[in-house]
């Protein structure tokens, strides 16, 4: 059976089945989308697209931008960041501060908030114009010149976002925020509110699934060696406390978001983005999860 | 550069250079152990082999082992084990009772201790003679007939287990453990003991490198499936608390023991089997993981 | 209103409220206790004696004891018992492990489980018969010569001791164990079943309100400096995680046992035993409590 | 013995005796200050007065005012505190997240900073001019009008207090703070840096001694059983993860602050501060400690 077919059957027999999340709901803005909404998007690194469902329409991507902060951060200053967030999976929810106490204000890893918080620190540190720049990175891997910041989200988080406020004052307290704590605040808040759809993840997560370089473009963004410890970081860190689970089921590398999007990433193969806002206990996509195991299960097709 | 030349090269490299670690010093057996051992064995799908320096000498396995009870359980019991034990890595060292007490007893994963004891449990209740039906299973992976247990390691092992007996008393206490404590503990401590060269290792992982079967007789051991979240437990759960570290600079699903081996499988290519002594503070072989990142970084393959 | 008035009040008030706990329900022996036996005795320094209801029946007295092992202890060994032991609150339930793990082997007081099993091990390194010798010291403080040990509780106690063994296990990981650890349980188990009536134990406890001497005899048993220590301990850490809470209602030093007993002192005043076994969510007596309460706020005397 | 030779003896003990403690150092501010100061004021609840060495030499009282935050909010809004603080001993560091995470918010007790933060928020929800009344509240019970802020030490603390910020913006997450957060930290510091001797520190404690009543004046400040409780809560919690050692030591009330002063109360007797700028490991004055353990020690007087 070829890919396209799996696809269908998968994107056929979950539009059916009921899912039991709730979309995220700390923030209206997240709270307003329909929760039925389903996409799914695969590119693969010969060219092929596909796409089913709400599979072009925009929505917040939440925490799945934090591996294209840490692949910027990783670009412009190499290895110096692994001094300021580690590798660990954290085995807690991922906004802890306990481990954070315990280990001295470094983060476990670059997607938890406190480690993503502490590479928006660093790209604070190193860019010029962070906000105008980040976008032009996410619009140069995304092959697009459209994405946007949603201010609204960005400003609503930042209201409700005492926990964030607790992570970074406690890393200050260790020494390991250098910008005012307000800047740093602000320009985290502004990455996770970017919008994406499904086939503009799919696109812009490409360079992972092709050892740093965008296939269509054969332009370089980062070394092989950089794109496979991204990936790896991925592999073990990627779903807060279900990146096991994750791992077990589907076998690829994949990030997600409170937005209810889910990209996973078959190096040497394809990338796959979903979108159904409906979230699981763990805070990642019910039936994103549904879909991508269903796909490496029907596939008999991951990195394992 | 083919890959055996990429191993010479690593092995001559690293064969030079002097290891800070020390071996693992708790029981006077393994202290007394060589600790400039080195050797290496790989091991293709396609039935090539490459040996290097110590790779035809028997070691303690150790806590390797604890890949191939959770095997022999999986392919006995099926998805029911994931009642008794998770899947996420713990993200604390191997012997932590922390965890266990915070999660009633359910351990995190197959390979911490606790959960090895759990797996342990689980072929108690399942074999009429577990020993015997284990050994002999070892020796069927291994196309071989003279792997052994070690007695005195056993014997030296529980005389020192106090960690272990409070681990498992803890489980008992939550009713994890069916069987008599003292049965469960001698059978995870023979199983621990058990002797095996590189060369037996890295064949003994084959199954895992060709989707569950033996890739040189074809025989079926466990399903795709199994074998591929074997997989994604190594690589999620195969080092203790650097499992991170691991996937991020060698990038292939692995396992270490204390008495200095390491195995990594590059599923659909390869197995490998290093064992150097001396080991790092994690309580990982340090040559060994070494000669691991060498080797995926030297040949730029690796799962992601 | 003399002491004798408010006793009988608080007394009949009790005695017509129904009492929301459960008695202690893990063994067998504990649990066919009539639940709603309710008992009180007050003893002052200066003799006189004042019982009310079931105050001449015998209970099991459990964690009680552990403030006579350690009065013992720190009378034959001295200061050199708190190398061993802390005496910090622990602020976590009386069985926890996790803080023996953080602080490598040492318990925090000599009242939660790991810390009284200390004390029962130094015990046994320094009596030549032990369990005699204990129960001797015991019926010294009692002026009495029948208190005994219950073999039923301590054997159905033994039977379902796996946070006990795991705990004793730990701490001789930590090196933090002499005696062979079957001993030290089973002597713990023996001194934890003795049973005594409230009148008893008021008795016993009088060294406590008069610096160390039994008021009657005028016998000196440990120093006035020791006597106030001990008191000290009960007062921080007498009541598992609820000794903030007993010292700010009741403020007096006190313990409490899962048989549903409390003894409470008022140095240079008094002691009283209560019994009722419904416990609240903590493990302490639900009524014992508030029977201490109402006595201290219908007497404005308390140590503070 | 009569209790003034025993505080002489004491004094001149000690003045002989080298500290091995530093002073705080983590602002300029108690940095500079001469080290080795050394002053005692004891005032009994008969009007008894007597002073040694820099007694009437003002010094930053911080935490030690917590007492008194604690005991006006307690008087203004009664019993509905303990909704939002607890009364249990922390046995973590006096400025730990991690009970605040696992405890949702509430705070242990109110003299952890998270609770003396709490007791903050209270205070400025209650009180028109909070900053005027508090220091108004503070010289009623001094029977002085001289006290005041120290604006520098409260700017200081505030500049370098991000672990305060962290605390507060957790506790403000989990729904447990009212009013802006800046404002309760700029209340929180302004109290702290409040400044006295010796001599007024212990005639402001003197309504402990004296459940409740200011003993010149006759004043009732607080009801007898709001004074008993407030003493016990400084016996459980007053010296931060030393809070056992000092009541096993001292055997009395107390409370401590890192300027160097303790200040402790004899219930019925006496009240007494000492201040000596060098701290031992727990943040606790080295010399302040030991001065009361001989004093308790030589007077064999204490509440147990």
């Amino acid at each position: 059976m070829d890919f396209k077919t799996i696809l269908k059957e998968v994107y056929t027999d979950l539009l059916q089945t009921k899912s039991n999340g709730q979309p995220a709901s700390y923030i209206p803005e997240l709270a307003n989308i329909d929760p039925d909404k389903f996409g799914m998007h695969y590119c693969s690194v010969n060219g092929e697209h596909y796409g089913l469902g709400d599979h072009q329409e925009k929505f917040s991507v939440q925490s799945i931008i934090k591996v294209i902060s840490l692949c910027l951060a990783f670009k412009t200053e190499g290895v110096k960041i692994w001094k300021r967030v580690g590798v660990e999976p954290s085995g807690t929810p991922f906004n802890s501060l306990v481990q954070l106490e315990h280990e001295q204000g470094i983060p476990r890893n670059p997607f938890i908030n406190a480690g993503a918080i502490v590479i928006c620190d660093i790209l604070l540190s190193q860019l010029d114009k962070p906000k105008e720049e980040f976008l032009n990175f996410v619009n140069q891997l995304a092959l697009n010149s459209t994405i946007q910041y949603n201010p609204k989200i960005a400003a609503s988080e930042k209201d409700h976002g005492y926990r964030n406020a607790a992570l970074i004052n406690m890393m200050k307290s260790f020494g390991n925020i250098e910008n005012p704590i307000e800047d740093v605040l602000d320009f985290y808040y502004d990455i996770c509110s970017i919008e994406m759809t499904c086939e503009e993840l799919a696109q812009t997560f490409q360079l992972f699934a092709n050892n740093g370089c965008i296939p269509s473009s054969k332009e370089r963004v980062i070394t092989t060696s950089q794109s496979k410890r991204i990936n790896a970081i991925m592999q073990l860190c990627g779903f807060y406390d279900e990146a096991g689970e994750f791992s077990f089921k589907v076998g690829l590398p994949g990030k997600s978001g409170v937005g209810g999007g889910i990209v996973a990433i078959h190096p040497g193969e394809y990338t796959v983005a979903v979108w159904s806002p409906r979230l699981n206990k763990k805070g990642n996509s019910y039936k994103g999860i549904q879909a991508l195991e269903m796909l490496t299960t029907k596939s008999e097709l991951s990195i394992f």
